[in-house]
């Protein structure tokens, strides 16, 4: 037994708290807390049949009742003596997918973003969003199957591409690799067929908040996404970072969202201030390229639940929707090399080269952290991945 | 014991046998082979435990070695005695989702469909196609947790809609409510991360096939597509039949697709003849008003796989992908109402009323056999719902 300590302003303080599952070299998947720089067998710890199966999910499930009472039993059992066999160093254990993914959704929720590439796609347009964009947040369902941890390897993708000037496709790898820093939100108690989540409603049911990479093959995509929206650009792979911090950790960085006009319709209106001070960082090999902040995000995760159930869709535990590309007003904080680089025309200066979009060796980490009220930080630990040559490439 | 008997003629004769999970009276659920109006507790038929679990997913991963050998078991099983305790009339049970949806792809593979919907959204272009529809199979996910089976009703969606002459929309119960009349595929044996299937490895993965009712909010849809493709339109409800139909039943259904102009890249080319001659028929209040002909899609399954796969996708064993709605080239073969009613501009008669679209109360019925090439038919049963007015409204 040892008593375990952190440093006060350790971003995986008491104050934290994200959940994961790691797995010690031969052991089973175990569901874990993060504590500093260890994590912590939630199993032993509490001696709590729902961590036992090695799965978040069944906790997830059990809502916010006991996610309370959990989250005071971990404080209190953290600050007290703490069995040994239970603790484990980060640094000797692998990480794994935090949850069982049901579906996936993507939303588009940043205005500089989709201003951005507005301009971008349509120059002439008069307004680079779209008539719809401020009266709903727009989303699309995305591949569960190909959501991996951070630190997952990813291949470069191959498909279809129409290059410049010509109007027959050609197939081989994507000459356009982009990342998207986003935020992941993970539904914990899901809502049955036919029954709307409320605005007010949505912390019956939302769980927690993951980083998330939204890796995205900017020549497929372009190609097919007309009419019904992106598939292979985007289904290859999407990272998310290992902890799931739970949104009562967020309590002191609830910020208002940026004003939105027009009003939008009664079932999207909030009472409670749904957006989060978190800033995100982008890096490529270890150098970063952008500062996205989260809080300049137009809509909020509860518009984004009660948008996605009003017509009658059930969520389920471990529903996964998350924000799109975060990008900010200011230079520097955009959230995908094609906003970055103006389409890979202006490549920008990463370690003495030059990017206009991902090269194979390339590894892009999206870190981030929330500032509560308080000053105190609360991690999110990374979303990790590199980029591997296509198949057949290497 | 018994001797069981079914009709030379019958659908769902010893040439079919598709698999389901039904649910006798105050019962758990249990896997069933329908033979005649019957349905065979496979567990108890077999004696296997791969169907204990009450799931269909263990079976479909053990992939087309034991497909075969379980097929030839019950070939046999079915032509001796049969111990009444497996045996249940259809009508003594219900019917359940056949198996555990993973991740739900809809296509757009129908070439008729596509320039029928072409030329209603966008009258003055040259090519009712968009430039990519030739050259890849358009896909888009959808929602898994929204996937019900026959027999489930389908209340009526409220959502954003955009009226005619309006620049912002009103929120309410849709009113143009649709369907779409497909074939879904169900994939058995998954594929990793990073390995496309190759068509001509697709039989090694798709397991069989099921008639797929994708209800469509047109209205919803209209508002919200742009750009990111379908959504609320779509993800409220979509309805399978309960039996799938192992796709060796449908060998003597094979047929060539329609001549494909231009050649498809490599990648999407097929050795054998992809197509399936199985004819829908889709009912209103038991009036049937189309009988689109699935040998008329474009686009095979084999392609939409090897496509959905190209980029790494992976996938897992309950995975469905569904054609798009089935439209053949003839007066009375289109497979929504959107297309039957020009857009709800010509309103079609059934029973004696006339329909733009679904109004509250009707029940529609996609029904479908496949014709081998030796004039036997193979049966898919029915997916089945009936509109319920929208929440609130009744």
């Amino acid at each position: 037994m040892s008593r375990l300590r952190v440093e006060p302003d350790d971003p995986f303080g008491l104050h934290n708290l994200p959940y994961g599952v790691y797995r010690a070299a031969g052991a089973e998947p175990r569901v874990g807390v993060r504590f500093g720089d260890r994590v912590v067998d939630l199993a032993l710890l509490l001696d709590d049949e729902v961590f036992a199966t090695g799965s978040l999910n069944p906790f997830l499930a059990q809502g916010p009742a006991r996610w309370g009472s959990v989250r005071s039993q971990i404080t209190e059992a953290l600050q007290g003596e703490v069995d040994a066999a239970a603790v484990h160093y980060l640094a000797d254990v692998a990480l794994e997918l935090p949850f069982e993914v049901a579906d996936y959704v993507d939303f588009y929720a940043s205005e500089h973003h989709a201003s951005n590439l507005g301009r971008l796609f349509r120059p002439d347009a008069p307004d680079p969003l779209t008539p719809n964009w401020k009266h709903l947040p727009i989303g699309y369902h995305g591949r569960s199957s190909s959501i991996v941890v951070s630190g997952t390897d990813v291949v470069r993708p191959c498909g279809q591409r129409l290059p410049p000037g010509e109007s027959a496709p050609v197939f081989g790898p994507s000459t356009r690799l982009d990342l998207e820093a986003e935020l992941g939100f993970v539904v914990g108690v899901g809502s049955a067929l036919g029954t709307p989540v409320r605005a007010d409603e949505v912390e019956q049911h939302l769980f927690g908040v993951v980083l998330f990479n939204d890796w995205s093959a900017r020549d497929i995509q372009a190609w097919e996404y007309v009419p019904l929206g992106p598939f292979l650009g985007k289904s290859f792979a999407s990272t998310v970072s290992p902890w799931v911090v739970p949104l009562t950790a967020l309590a002191g960085a609830r910020v208002p969202v940026p004003q939105q006009v027009p009003e939008p319709l009664p079932y999207l209106t909030m009472e409670q201030p749904w957006g989060l001070d978190i800033e995100l960082a982008v890096a490529i090999n270890g150098e970063v390229i952008s500062r996205p902040p989260y809080a300049a995000t137009y809509w909020s995760p509860a518009q984004m639940l009660a948008h996605l159930t009003v017509n009658g869709a059930p969520t389920r535990t471990g529903d996964l929707f998350a924000s799109g590309t975060v990008s900010g007003p200011d230079a520097g904080q955009q959230g995908s090399l094609i906003e970055l680089t103006r389409g890979g025309a202006e490549p920008i200066a990463v370690g003495g080269e030059k990017r206009g979009f991902l090269e194979d060796g390339d590894e892009v980490v999206i870190g981030g952290f929330a500032r509560l009220a308080d000053g105190r930080r609360v991690g999110f630990g990374e979303a990790r991945g590199r980029i591997l040559p296509a198949r057949g490439e290497d």
